[in-house]
Parts: structure tokens; C-alpha cells; sequence
């Protein structure tokens, strides 16, 4: 018998998968049970677990963009911003993370469930902040990072515009470039 | 009898209504018919105009998001800047104004028609860079003020976090601070 975890995790990701090529075939109507059907798994799992079709694509689409660029220790916020972002802009190059990017801001549609699953990246980033602050490096807050990092790669692909080899490198080296024309803490910058 | 183009707009301005209306009362899939209906015009006038619905969606967000934050002429940069932003910001906190954007998103996805009614609003930015350089003014970019100041504020509509109020006066004096610490020709500059 296998350990509940392993084979939850595989049908996680076996689910998800399926949510991918579905996606990426142009189904973005797919329902469960054709989703269940790909998968290789029963319909009452998926409606057991996410409850809704908006709440596993959410679920599928935030799981997988997350992985595509995970945030490294690398002992400097440079560093680690620089590795993340350039995750980011591989997944902003990739066809299916350009499909994932529009998934997930289609089931943030008004009326879809809330946006618990976002706090994950939301973590992540402020995690590689708070190493840094205690560093004594000049720290960014989330919101700034997603602004001039994450907004603009985001809206080349929302809006088709080109993403620029290097694009993820330059907008973290402008994030830097203002952190240090304005060192201020966060409640003092920006007004 | 009444001017051509004088009916043609008036034709455009209803169904454009017609779009908005259906779109805020949560009929996103509104199929032409019922768009024609709505608008009190024959079906065959819309597919003659737009083609296909995504074309006249995309029309409808772009004419209606343009007219919510006209570019005013204000004899500075910054001047113009701040009134497109703050009609940029106001847009993105009244419920219409996310619909469209909403909308806006979905038609841009792959297989839809072209981008070409974006252009308007790029046209009209690069008027007003324009207007600043020739003044001597350090100038922005296009892509540097979609990069500042329109992807973050669009990006908290898309991922449902709140605009808050000063948002787009904030991100325009980003803008500023960073011409003014590198204000190298736009080829000179982010590299």
C-alpha cells in the first residue's frame, strides 16, 4: 500500500497535468470529468478536492507558475531577485506558461473563489525580503517587487507584446536602482 | 436626413453601451445577436463593422478605457503624466473599468485578432513623449510608462488587489525619479 501523501501528491500532479495539455490543446472549456478522464482519475476526486473547475485550474495554474521560478538563497538580494526573475521571464517566453498566466487571471475573475492560493508567492517573496533585511541590505516590500518586476513581464504577455531576452534581469536592476536612490522603510517610500 | 458619419458613431456609441451593459451584468458570453438586440440595431450592421465579436469587444475596452483617461496637455511632462494616471487609476477602481479591462484581456488572447486597436493608445503616449522631448524635457519611453505606471495598476485589477488611492500618482513619480537618476536617450538607457 502506498503512503497517502505520495499517491495524493501523484494525483495532484497528475491532475494538473492534464489541466495543462487540456489548456494548451485550446480546451480551456474542458469540464472535470473530460479533465478527470486525462488525468486517468475519478470525477469525485477532482470535485472532493478543489470543489470547483475555477478552483483546480487556480490551484494548477499558481502551482506550476510557481515552480517555474522558485527564489534562490543565494546570500544577496540581487541574487536572489536576479534568479527569480529570470525564471519568470523564461515562463513569460514559454507558450505553456503564457497559457497558465491567462488561466490564472481568467478564474480571478470576479465571482471566482478567493485568492487564498496567490499568498503562497506572496510568502516566497517576502521571505527573500526578510533575509535581506537581515542582512541589513535595503529591502523592497512585495508590493514593490511586483510592481516593477512581476506587472510589467505579466503585461507583455496579457497584452502580446514581445518579452525581451534580458527583460527580467533590466527590471530587477531598476527595483535595485530606486532602493538605493530612496533607502527609506517601506512606510516612508512611495508617498 | 442625418449625416453618415454622424449615424455611424451614434451606431458605435450603442453598441458599445449595448457591450458594457451586457458584459457588467455578467453576460460575458453575450453572443452578437443579443448585443444587436440590446443595441437596438440589426445583427448584420455589427458583423459588417467588427467581423467577429472578439473585434468588437476589443473595440468596445479600448475606446471606452481610452476615454476614461485622455492625455491632457498641460505644458509639462509630469503634468500630463499625472492627469492620464489619475484617469488611468480611476478607471481601474470603478467597477466598468475592471469589466473592460477584463474583457480586454480575454479578446487579446492567442487567436484573437490582431492588436491593431491598441496601437491608438500607444500613439497617443508617444504624443505626449513626444510633446516633453521636444521641450527639453527628459523623456520616458512608451514602454517605460507602460512599465511604471500602467502594468502595476492594471496587474491589481487582474489579480483583484485593491488600487489604492494615489496608486497612479505614485507610480508616475517612480517614472520621474528614475528619468531623472539616468536620463540617457531611450537607447542608452536600461541596458
Amino acid at each position: 500500500m502506498t503512503r497517502p501523501g505520495g499517491r495524493s501528491a501523484r494525483v495532484r500532479d497528475a491532475v494538473h497535468d492534464a489541466v495543462v495539455e487540456l489548456l494548451a490543446a485550446g480546451e480551456i472549456d474542458a469540464a472535470i470529468p473530460k479533465i478527470a478522464d486525462r488525468a486517468g482519475v475519478n470525477p469525485t476526486s477532482i470535485y472532493r478536492r478543489w470543489g470547483s473547475r475555477d478552483n483546480l485550474l487556480l490551484d494548477a495554474a499558481v502551482t506550476r507558475l510557481r515552480a517555474t521560478s522558485p527564489i534562490p538563497d543565494t546570500g544577496s538580494l540581487r541574487g536572489d531577485l536576479l534568479g527569480w526573475a529570470e525564471g519568470v521571464e523564461a515562463a513569460m517566453r514559454d507558450r505553456h506558461g503564457q497559457i497558465l498566466l491567462r488561466a490564472l487571471v481568467a478564474t480571478l475573475a470576479p465571482g471566482a473563489e478567493p485568492v487564498e492560493y496567490l499568498r503562497a508567492r506572496g510568502d516566497d517573496l517576502q521571505r527573500m525580503i526578510d533575509a535581506a533585511a537581515g542582512r541589513g541590505e535595503p529591502a523592497p516590500t512585495v508590493d514593490e517587487v511586483l510592481d516593477f518586476v512581476l506587472a510589467p513581464l505579466y503585461l507583455r504577455v496579457l497584452f502580446r507584446r514581445p518579452v525581451e531576452p534580458g527583460a527580467g534581469a533590466r527590471l530587477v536592476e531598476r527595483l535595485l536602482t530606486a532602493l538605493r536612490a530612496d533607502p527609506a522603510p517601506p512606510a516612508g517610500r512611495g508617498g
